[in-house]
């Protein structure tokens, strides 16, 4: 295991490690939200799960969709779109060599902004903090990717 | 290529890499059950799609979903939703140096967990069936992410 | 960092690298497509965002869906589903010691058809062009899923 400990010895690795894993696990988050409000407003997405409300043709109106669940499957979608980039463009960008506080700054920032995002989504909080939210996450990776091709780059 | 082949010779991380490969294959499997439902029920997503079942307005009425077809895209949502923060997460976990016993059971639980899942809502199986396998894989991920955290945490 | 940049020394991982951080930075660019067409279409998906639009009730009728801007969200989805795995199962290839030259031809044309597949969807061209580019860039993926596992294989 001597030379795979090494990586989780390097101090950038570790940031990244770090920040990936706790964007994941908020990403994660919204799937128990979306359960949470599932059951509370009583809207599912399946024949099969109106079984826990009721039986026969009663239990048939809850498979419907609901302002609030749709909300935190439009937030899930979002995270998808943003935190799965982040995580494999934030592994290249580890593995390219960049400064401590470099990185720091990028994956502290994506990790505020995504957070802040959530908050501003299931709230909801009047635009544009929403907007804004996604575009310093945004901006974030964008800004690792471009350092990761001018490092690695071959075509 | 030395230090690369070295990563691939640890047995933690053939382990992950095995059962990564695995349950991404899973999910692309989708893709292709998704085709099939398109195809066998004549119901696609895109206008120019439906020149495969005909010519001119008749051809139409095939821009419409189709509850088989509905299923299959829920399932794959939710495996991107569920195996992409297992592939990431289980990457820094297989790089945080467990014990290879502990990965391979984080690993086969819950490769076997999301397998179940797929059969649980494709047949579909009585709830609580898909439930229940989709929380055995979520609390694998968020186990390993724990790990992860108590190893490499730098904030 | 000395054994984290021998990383970045490796040709193949080098040239995985570069072409990651295309295919993420391509499929990130359709949330940017995706905010233009909403603008332009005036057709959003939260109540607070039609604030942007004008006030009270007849901004409520810019909550609503459109075609065009639906139809970048399905390819935002497609690239999620095949771009994703890419990412990883191209990671753990990478990682398996092929040869540059295979591996550079696996990573292009997948890139490649990627691209092609972006065009096909959004233009839209006739079918099968994008069905056909969906169709290489998937069997790229699952041809370095198998290489991977004939390589790593521990079960």
């Amino acid at each position: 295991m001597a030379k795979l400990t090494q990586l989780a010895d390097n101090e950038v690795f570790r940031a990244y490690a770090t920040y990936a894993a706790i964007v994941l696990l908020k990403m994660m988050l919204l799937s128990l939200i979306t359960v949470y409000y599932r059951m509370t407003r009583k809207a599912v997405g399946n024949p099969e799960d109106t079984a826990s409300f009721g039986k026969g043709d009663d239990a048939k109106k809850y498979l419907r969709t609901d302002a609030d669940v749709e909300r935190v499957r439009r937030n899930h979608l979002n995270d998808l779109e943003n935190i799965v980039p982040f995580v494999g463009i934030g592994l290249l960008y580890a593995l390219s060599g960049p400064e401590l506080s470099t990185a720091l700054l990028h994956f502290r920032i994506f990790t505020g902004a995504r957070i802040l995002h959530t908050f501003a989504y299931l709230i909801p909080l009047p635009q544009p903090s929403r907007g804004f939210s996604w575009a310093v996450g945004y901006a974030m990776t964008i800004s690792m990717a471009f350092k990761v091709l001018k490092t690695v780059l071959l075509l």
